[in-house]
């Protein structure tokens, strides 16, 4: 309502009642102000009420939703149906052009305002946690694995002659997934076992630099948040060799932003050696649905023409889903649920040792693994790292309980 | 969004884009302002992103949704269940004081709003409708019978010794109903049969009043709408002979509004003699949830006085229906529909004319009856008007088709 | 879905897992079924998940829903607009016939289950918060004031010589009103003071008995919840009084469900004396938006009488926003909002009686009164009971925090 | 509601009006399980409550959903916000695991029921709009290019050696790049003018086959939906080229399914040569919010390939959205919307000749393409192919209105 909506309500109901509403209103549209003027996640969260009123005012901008608009074209964000309609809250246009999926669109100002401060928003949340010095970010509808791959084809432009992904092996099937569906070959680096921990073998990757030569190398591909017993990458030394040799680096920090020992990694990681874009999952990470993820790194221009590497128009969906979330959450209900998630995870951990120790079964000794946790039968304790992995994968418990 | 929210927008989608969006939002607040100033139904059907608009800007006028506001009073408008706020936008605190359910509230700037933008679009739509010297109405949480009750309770007051209300028969029970649990004694007036017609007996009206005394008389309820072969009572006379005999007139129009004829009926009666209020049924006329009425009448300060009598406040829940309803459809849906009924109504009458012949039956030949039907054995016809009736009624079909 | 469904499910995707949602199924079915067979609220909340899935099966069984139906009738919940059909959860036909608001209608079996199934569990919740001997109860959407007038509108046939009530005096204009609007005479029986509190004047209602003559004075009309200094009426010797003189006796108990206190007079009421009904709030007791209240008792049949008063189907909004509520806190989840306001009380009573203390003025010695604290000037302190009244008046501060 | 739910529900409310309920709710079961045994889109549109019925019967089989359910695992579907747990209907999961876009998953019986039915669905349309030998399909949560550039990289596989995709020219941004991030080289062959019309240059597509060798060409890409003067390709031409070649044909459809023609012409082609894939955009063609593609073909296991190339589990909400849309349309809604917009082509074909006489201008005769129009100066007339398209270009009107 505009002032001569108000002004007219005063005729109607009386004029000091009418003032208070009007006072209400403009406590809801201060925080929409801040937000639009700050593009940070709000400290505090927002109520439904005020999401929704956001919500709405996007979507009048867009063109979808001008009264007496009628459009021929095959970009005109038509519904047929009202139940699809509402539960995108109208807002039909998707984010990015054809050229790029961080562009904003001609037709649908309100979309594109939803498109830049979600990622803002969440480039925020990822500073927060721990990786204070990345520059940009952007959401797109896709899983993590097809993220990756899209670095990779990024990558591909920058190095014609590069046929080889070094990659410290995970055993997660999408990740090795990203890398053949970009059409590159992985070069496996087995872990090495430390106590109970596997951890990178880095001069493993150093000789196969060597081996294959640089410049055939698309990136090495590493990995922070993992099932124990294998632990998060040496993300730092990893790091250095790609500075030292050239090398683009690529992380996979799936559901690691919840954590605060993955995001020092890649912190450190940037600021001691060379980290080109961590990828990480949006359901896993901000409990929104599956679908998402978020491309992050410390260069701009990189990050730009990864952005421009999505040929079409995207879905709005997982970005909406963050922006509701990260407003009803607020940044101190985000970092809430960090610490919840951390003093739960100790908790776990404590009580599944002693669990264990009725079971005739050990709690693996992984503290470099901030979110993982496994048991062992105690007779497989002295069989072969290879042994070892199979077996305690069969009764490893992930625990991230980040609720 | 205020100016503010615009300026900043600016800076992260293109201006241009912004400015349309911005224009785009002024198109939703004109049609909002112009509902404010006219306080009349609109011409054109609102789409459901303006209306769910008006609503939000109307809740966040409500202290229960005032920011950082923490009443420990009793009225404050808590819900502990997010369904049911949501279900009814967030708009808590009903509608009326205690003293009057038409008074505005100091805690709820948007529900009195609300409430006085219905009772106003109510009118406008009443009036079209043809009764066009009509001057005010409010909508009742209640159902026709319970509105006709508190009419009755109201005019106690003013009629202190009266214990009867003369009443032409009509079999339906919430009628009936609505005199005994305001305690006084229905006279019942016999219709006559006219033709196929049971028609009001004005003769038997004028004796029972000499017989029992204006003055011992509360009131003459008449009827518009019910099923045939009974027709609409004789308004007209009916409001003559009130006007006479200084007796008041309370019309039951419980599912007349859809109806150019009984709408004509009350405007006529008014004009040439005595109503003081004609109650109707929300659901029946304005296609929403059973539960409401609106009182309506040519003489404010009684329709005032009606509305004071309504100890407490009152449930929101019909007059949000009411005006979501008539907002969906603008004055020209709602007009259509009533030409629409009509139609179906003549179209259904041909139709079970020939269907009738077919089965030994015969369609009632009753043209003062708009809104319904009624089929006969041939054999009944030479019968009495009582037992005609009672036939009748076993194979009565009613056809409010307003749909 | 059906087994046929489940069957059909299991060629698409793996038995097992169908297998597994089959069995999640049943646990929601369980809980529904659970609830049709005690009639009582679950201990525990439901999620919203269960409760609409419940509303959705209520849903389809009202005639509106059913698919390939065609009414001609006036009485087929026909609505015009979807936003008002999906905050209904397309429950349209409302609570009652015109003959009983808790009777079940023959179109609606979906809606007749809901109207039952609330009265039985808000039973249960009145029972459990103190009145464990009360028999019956029925919500109707009408404020408490109205719910009253409703009660004397009964009783009016059952003593129709009766013009008094006598009333011990209580400053809310709708308890006034309500016997008003029924066309009673109030008898106002001051309160006397003792010590802090304003306390019900037993020996003036004897007196008031003997001069107007029992036969005469259609009930006590006492209250239980109210704004200090007043008390809470003496509702044991009240009720004797009524059991001794044959008097009805209805208390309002307009926000007296969620103090034990306010239910326990009523119980021992009850039990040493006479009450015929008590009425209560819906919105201050179940935090549901304004407009409905509770008429409750412990005689079958004069409740049945109270419910075949109301003329007319009644709006089924406030038992939908009851049940709703009810389901989503839980027996339990309502205990906790009792214990809780109880705890808020006590604390917020310290700490005024502190914060007065610096301010010249004196919290209200007030133990008998469970919700409400008065503030009083040092000064006015020797003043006469009337002063006093008004200069708390002014400065009274209500505390129902039940949030 | 199970039989024991309404056996109880029989001791509450009459057993006949609870019999009648049960019957009803067998209604809405028994088009739930036509759809599962059918799988294929229902002739009759379905009413939005069996639509929400349906969705929340799928909701409760997915584990998030499960009563009592507490995983901690790092794909539990857990969401942090209530709007956002609302608006996906609960379904949380996604669609697919890590190996297979396609594959059910063991925690989501529901969201895998939902995958499975909405792909069945859509192959069933694609098959009434006229490619009647279709075999498979599947949604993607991706834009038409990205949907491209996958069926691009599961070629790769197939072929390694393969530098260049073979591409008429088409003159929009996606189309090009999604061979790009593919990091294929894409060849583009000129149209040649024939009358108005710019149209495939059949002869020197042969001659860039024999000249950079058919082994070192991954495939054809070829359009059908295009703006005038451009005009769909000669597909069936193109197909028996590919076959003559064992060159992949891969068909860009991307607002293809609402013109007969277009998919005419991809049946044609599959029955007289090769086409491996085609693909379209879900928001053009099912008039669904932007972000999903379809991608379908004549061989199931080149289909599941590409399904399984997809790198992680994908957002459901383009899937969602369609299977909502398509139950809400029924076949016979889709198809009613399919002529409706081949009238008004011709409509606006007509109209706009005539506007085009009278300025000047004239319309271009594009009659092979069904889906948009060009407008000319006349001067330009007797101008060069290249000039043409340039002019045309600035003036170009799509006409795509499927509404």
């Amino acid at each position: 309502m505009n002032e001569e909506s108000f002004d007219a309500g005063e005729q109607i109901v009386s004029p000091a009642y009418i003032r208070q509403g009007r006072e209400a209103r403009r406590s809801h549209e201060q925080l929409i102000r801040v937000l639009l003027e700050k593009g940070k996640c709000p400290q505090d969260a927002w109520g439904e009420g005020t999401i929704e009123l956001f919500l709405r005012e996007l979507a009048v901008m867009d063109s979808n939703n001008f009264l007496g608009n009628c459009g021929v074209g095959e970009r005109e964000g038509r519904v047929a149906s009202g139940m699809v309609s509402r539960r995108h809250y109208r807002l039909i246009h998707g984010i990015g052009r054809s050229g790029d999926i961080s562009a904003v669109q001609p037709k649908a100002a309100g979309s594109s305002l939803l498109n830049k401060l979600t990622n803002s928003m969440v480039l925020d949340i990822l500073r927060t946690a721990g990786v204070r010095t990345a520059t940009s970010c952007f959401v797109v509808p896709m899983a993590t694995g097809m993220s990756l791959t899209l670095c990779f084809l990024t990558l591909r432009h920058k190095r014609p002659k590069a046929k080889y992904i070094l990659w410290p092996r995970i055993d997660q099937k999408s990740c090795f997934k990203s890398m053949i569906t970009a059409g590159f070959e992985p070069v496996v680096i087995e872990n090495v076992l430390e106590g109970d921990e596997l951890r990178t073998d880095l001069k493993a990757v150093e000789s196969r630099i060597s081996e294959l030569g640089a410049e055939n190398i698309l990136c090495i591909h590493s990995t922070t948040s993992c099932f124990a017993p294998r632990v998060p990458d040496r993300l730092e030394e990893l790091a250095e060799i790609c500075a030292k040799h050239d090398i683009p680096h690529i992380v996979n920090n799936a559901y690691g932003v919840q954590s605060s020992k993955c995001m020092h990694l890649i912190q450190q990681g940037a600021r001691r050696g060379r980290i080109d874009a961590f990828v990480q999952s949006l359901d896993k990470n901000f409990m929104v649905p599956v679908g998402g993820a978020v491309v992050a790194g410390f260069n701009d221009s990189f990050l730009e023409e990864i952005s421009k590497m999505y040929p079409g128009r995207a879905s709005a969906s997982p970005s909406l889903d963050v922006l509701i979330t990260l407003l009803s959450l607020g940044a101190s209900g985000y970092k809430n649920l960090l610490t919840e998630r951390k003093e739960l995870f100790t908790y776990l951990a404590n009580e599944l040792k002693a669990l264990a120790a009725k079971h005739n079964e050990r709690l693996l000794d992984t503290p470099h693994n901030p979110i993982s946790l496994g048991l062992c039968h105690l007779e497989h304790h002295s069989q072969s790292a290879d042994m070892f992995l199979r077996a305690s994968c069969l009764t490893a418990m992930t625990i991230l309980a980040l609720t």
